[in-house]
């Protein structure tokens, strides 16, 4: 990418009520590139943050200190329901994220980034689960109710927990080609549903006929 | 199961060089269940544990203390090739299994396993890409080089990482019937490799024919 310095620096967001896999899996992909992509955990604060699932993870540095990423990872989980009124959290998401050269979200991490006002225009998508709450965040967005992730210039919205893991190798393969996604894959033994339109959790909660 | 109290209390192992996905995985799974299942992080020390992908985990009692585990989750990653020779570690972590109704590890996480002593006799597999490291521990040990994940007796032991939470998914189809693990993955829009022979990433990886 023309756009992206060679050590390309990714912002993974923490709060309180993080959904874990939404967090982990991206950044296990993204964590086996430590030649061509820092990780760096940026939480709502400094220090132990607790998922959704109650096992916690740890945040380097705060989302409220300066500090630029080429990309950022806004993941889901309960947490969202709350942050959606942060207006102090969403307006330093927007900040992080106008920097940024790709912004990439998992499950309702979504409708953080429609409350925060990046997604006016935008075709997103989100949770299948959540999706109802989640379109009522973000009026002005082309929700798509039927997509594995959803591609739209900087961002890369994925639909819920594990369609974080398929858009991160979507990303990937943007990023540094379809092969080092492939060779990510096999690493970690994972089958990677490379078409972005698969989706049967759609037809699965009621979203799509058929 | 009759010999599990009503709350099971399962005990993750984190080490330092910990692979992300190998606990976050599983941990996102039995995460969705705090009603019949509490989960507890269980370090090679307390406090924070940083993973071979870098991002920390944190770890909420040793693994040195006192305390028992219904079951008992052992992730692999880069950290296992320093434990094999840790005698400390290997005899708190074989007190633990022994006090455990069912022991599960994922990708190098079974040389833990085999190195405690654990699994002599036994069935077990283990990461494609560092299978003949792992059979270098064990060489006692029945070593499966085609499977997802295999079961036998308290032992689940998976391949490599993402094939942990296909395992994890079949540990609680055991626990508390298939029907609960499948509203799992629909929640987590997951897609559950149900079969444990499934492995492709045995034949990419030179470990079997055809």
């Amino acid at each position: 990418m023309s756009t992206l310095p060679s050590a390309i620096r990714l912002g993974a967001i923490l709060f309180d009520g993080f959904e874990l896999l939404d967090l982990y899996g991206p950044l296990e992909f993204f964590g086996l590139l430590p030649d061509r992509l820092e990780v760096i955990t940026v939480g709502e604060r400094v220090g132990a943050i607790q998922s959704s699932q109650r096992p916690a993870g740890l945040a380097e540095v705060s989302l409220f200190d300066e500090g630029a990423y080429d990309i950022l990872l806004v993941p889901g989980g309960m947490g969202t329901r709350r942050l959606v009124n942060d207006d102090r959290f969403l307006k330093a998401l927007a900040e992080k994220a106008k920097a940024a050269t790709f912004i990439a979200s998992v499950c309702t991490g979504s409708a953080l980034l429609a409350r925060a006002g990046l997604l006016e225009g935008r075709r997103a998508t989100s949770n299948k689960k959540a999706f109802v709450w989640v379109q009522s965040q973000g009026p002005n967005v082309e929700w798509v109710t039927e997509a594995r992730w959803v591609e739209d210039g900087p961002f890369f919205t994925s639909s819920g927990v594990a369609a974080g893991m398929d858009m991160s190798l979507g990303l990937i393969s943007r990023l540094f080609g379809r092969e080092t996604a492939v060779q990510v894959t096999d690493w970690a033994e994972y089958e990677w549903h490379e078409d972005a339109t698969w989706d049967p959790f759609a037809k699965l909660n009621g979203l799509t006929k058929g």
